[in-house]
């Protein structure tokens, strides 16, 4: 493992980045609670905030917050990247970091989650509770305090500003729709449409996962044009569409001894690509049999929708799909990079296509 | 009520910002929902989020939604209040509006409120449940596309964007104050402390409802120094305190005839400024009968607490700190308001001190 990340100057760099973002983390939860805030009245509120960000931020893969400056190594020659430029690369990475950190808190409590990256939910550790929603507020709050403090010369700051408040209120319009489409304890098929599938996951995930970090990059670098952005855009919310489509497959068909989580999409009423792409090829008796078992917890009626999956070709469906998403995003690539180095765009497609975790 | 209201110029002057400003609501609920985003994919989110904007912004007394005009109309002379300047006072006074909205239809749900401003809570409605989470977060994110949309380009824009920012942290600061200090089920009355009691106050309801409206105001009117703004914060911060103070006495000793609710901070173990101020004052042998009784629901332990204020002669302690808050606010005013008109805090003055509702 350590051999094929060292390998190549490219991996070596992604090395270093990772534990340059890592050493961060630390440097900005003392700002955000031991900074300039005279105000001794707060201190127990701030001791709070310390222990809420060190216990939901960083425990991810953290692929968005160092998408931001790999896609800045790409985007600037290496005579500008200074010092300086890094640091508020790693700095926006953690703001991203902590965007998603605020949702998965709040989306935790709306969909009673248990456990998250390995440990209990926030909400779910003693004397917590419901208290985790102002909580969340704390974490959303912070990304514009880090902004505020350290970016506020740049000629970026407001690009970003409005780019976080943008994707924020993006990803709250997907959330929504996500939870009008499959509510929880209500079962109807007839709202699984692709259409809905399509717009749950382009402002659900797409924004804030994969235009988000590239974007923020873009504007550091000093490209604000509306054009080159919506290229970009363009190019990675298919890529993010794609993401989702096969974390969907992987919920069904992947090995969890690789995934590292045992999927339960069926049971949990999911709108996910396998039921939907199901539902569009299914013949009426079949999808008697899904509407009898889909969304049920018991063991049998998850057996029967994974038979179902599996005599509809399902597997073979999704290879197609993807194999179709990977020639589509080439040509958008070639046609809509424009001025952008295609680096930025392929090395992010490279680690997601033929993924199998 | 019409004829006092209609009294003199600033009357009428009020009378009419209170209908234009009621009319300017379902202006921004159709910017906000059937504005230029074009993608139908979203549609059902946005119709939600009209219902959501609609159920919870409007229902209350909108004095600090107010106080954004009446605040720049004693800032500019009657020349420059252009009807431009006039709409865009009534957008940020909504913006306020909005930012509570979003802490209150939060805050109920932490604190398993029933009904709010004459109606069931937002979360207690049928089909809502904790999904409201997520529709608090959209009426956040209005704030920010109604600024980004109508006031891009005006001068206080970033000013706005980081002084909302700010008091949003405040505020919710504030709330993890209050949570930590009277957990809901633990009754610890050894961390009602004076000095806790004011930076909640400060924290969760000052700087929002009186700094943050005269402060968009100042900005709006081209006034953005440092000094000029902390003078108005120490002015406001302090009429915040009052405020709050007042209120937790007519929770206790105001008519609800008048006043139009019934009062439960004793049955809340709330950190009411009556409890705090009586711990100030009590002798051990009263302390333990508050230990006791405080915090209980059952009518013969709140009207042990009551006799106990009353005994203490809290009514009078509280009327002398009123007459020592208002004096101290007349110096305040002489001494910090400055270049700024006196009129703006003496308007806000009148309206809060005395009152009885």
């Amino acid at each position: 493992m350590g051999d094929t990340v060292c390998n190549g100057t490219q991996g070596k760099k992604l090395l270093l980045d990772s534990q340059l973002f890592d050493a961060k983390f630390e440097e900005l939860v003392t700002e955000l609670t031991e900074g300039d805030l005279q105000d001794l009245g707060v201190a127990d509120a701030l001791s709070r905030l310390k222990e809420i960000l060190r216990y939901n931020v960083p425990g991810g893969k953290k692929n968005r917050g160092l998408s931001v400056i790999a896609s800045l190594r790409e985007l600037l020659p290496a005579s500008q990247l200074t010092q300086d430029a890094v640091q508020k690369a790693l700095l926006v990475g953690w703001c991203i970091e902590m965007l998603q950190a605020f949702f998965l808190m709040a989306d935790d409590i709306m969909d009673a989650s248990v456990t998250r990256r390995g440990q209990p939910c926030w909400y779910k550790r003693d004397g917590i509770g419901l208290d985790a929603i102002n909580d969340s507020f704390l974490v959303e709050s912070s990304i514009y305090r880090l902004l505020l403090r350290q970016c506020r010369d740049q000629p970026y700051y407001v690009h970003l500003l409005e780019l976080f408040n943008e994707t924020t209120f993006q990803t709250e319009l997907g959330q929504t729709l996500d939870l009008i489409t499959a509510p929880p304890g209500q079962i109807d098929l007839n709202r699984f449409t692709m259409e809905r599938y399509k717009a749950i996951v382009k402002y659900k995930t797409a924004f804030y996962s994969f235009y988000l970090p590239v974007a923020s990059a873009m504007y550091m670098a000093g490209i604000d044009s509306e054009e080159e952005h919506n290229n970009a855009k363009h190019i990675l919310l298919e890529m993010g569409e794609f993401f989702q489509i096969q974390d969907d497959f992987l919920d069904c068909y992947g090995d969890p001894a690789v995934t590292g989580k045992i999927g339960t999409d069926i049971q949990d009423n999911k709108c996910s690509w396998l039921v939907v792409k199901a539902l569009e090829v299914m013949t009426p008796q079949q999808r008697s049999v899904l509407e009898a078992c889909y969304g049920r917890k018991d063991e049998a009626s998850v057996a029967k929708v994974k038979e179902l999956y599996n005599s509809l070709q399902m597997p073979m469906l999704y290879h197609t799909y993807e194999e179709e998403s990977y020639q589509r995003l080439q040509k958008l690539i070639a046609q809509h990079a424009q001025n952008l180095p295609h680096a930025i765009f392929l090395n992010f497609a490279k680690k997601i296509y033929k993924r199998n975790k």
